[in-house]
């Protein structure tokens, strides 16, 4: 069976913003300062933060992702959806329709979405010279071994190629913690269900 | 291959109490009340609590659960370890030493352990009545499938094996989460990883 070795990139909880909304966030004209470049060409964690309130607490100073993009999406763990007292569901980035409500408040304003909150599938980044050779298409499912004192294989993993992205395996931190993963662990990825 | 259909049980955080340290927390002569019963015979979760006190913050009202037991022993998840400031290692119940201290706070003192502090290895309880049949041992290595949109194998759970046990499959919150697995939910033990 072929496999590939990836690297393992831990996402915890974050958002990405429209820029309506970093502008009703962050003031008028606001535009996001980088904080530091993520592995993804282009991606890049920001200065600003904010807060996530749901109806049983609250979550200061979340991490705004950029480049803005055209709905805000927001990006949390089931440990943190406990928190926050949301259902938010299982999707793929961008996948909003009918996902959960938030409210968000910033240094210079609050807003309150109807939709925006979800819980990210795991999934592997692939540029197509990497997903070829093994055979893996866009959207496809695969699976994802971890070794060690925690060892276990993620299934329904979905593989995301495109010509921006490079090679990472994203998971979100209750994902990590199952597996005692860290950022930059050396994952192997299958392209059958094990 | 023979397989075996299992519930399971997700631990939250808790504790298991020494008579002495009992006595220290809540008054001499201190005995444990039942809360409700667990499904494993003869324990159950007790009506006292105890806040955790790591070096960067406190978990309150953590559940002792009965009866008592020869080492105060306190198991938590990797995301409680973060929020604690703590480093347990992954641990079988009551292999103890050189694990992680801990600040225990009750109602009646305050005591600093040296070791107790452990993630606890996921495990299989199993009657030898139910373990036999599939050839599985103590102490052996199995697998486990969770079926669904986060479905995974966990390799690496532990079988144990004894008369005084019941067929349950018991992971903690973080494991929960990453399989979106619940109180109750079945999943599917095979004797050899997968």
């Amino acid at each position: 069976m072929d496999t590939l070795k990836v690297v393992c990139g831990v996402s915890n909880r974050h958002l990405h913003l429209s820029q309506e909304d970093l502008e009703i966030l962050f003031g008028s004209g606001a535009t996001l300062t980088v904080f530091r470049d993520l592995k993804q060409p282009g991606q890049y964690a920001c200065e600003e933060q904010v807060h996530l309130v749901g109806p049983r607490n609250t979550l200061r100073n979340v991490r705004v992702l950029g480049p803005v993009r055209k709905q805000t999406q927001i990006e949390i763990s089931v440990t943190d959806s406990f928190a926050l007292g949301l259902k938010p569901p299982l999707r793929d980035s961008g996948d909003l329709a009918g996902s959960e409500a938030i409210t968000l408040e910033g240094p210079a304003g609050s807003l309150t979405l109807s939709e925006g909150v979800i819980i990210a599938k795991r999934h592997v980044h692939f540029h197509p010279s990497e997903a070829e050779p093994l055979g893996i298409k866009d959207k496809e499912l695969i699976a994802v071994r971890v070794e060690g004192e925690r060892g276990l294989v993620f299934e329904n993993v979905l593989a995301r190629v495109n010509e921006a992205f490079t090679l990472e395996f994203h998971v979100d931190i209750d994902e990590a913690n199952s597996a005692l993963l860290k950022n930059g662990d050396e994952v192997t990825v299958y392209r059958i269900s094990l």
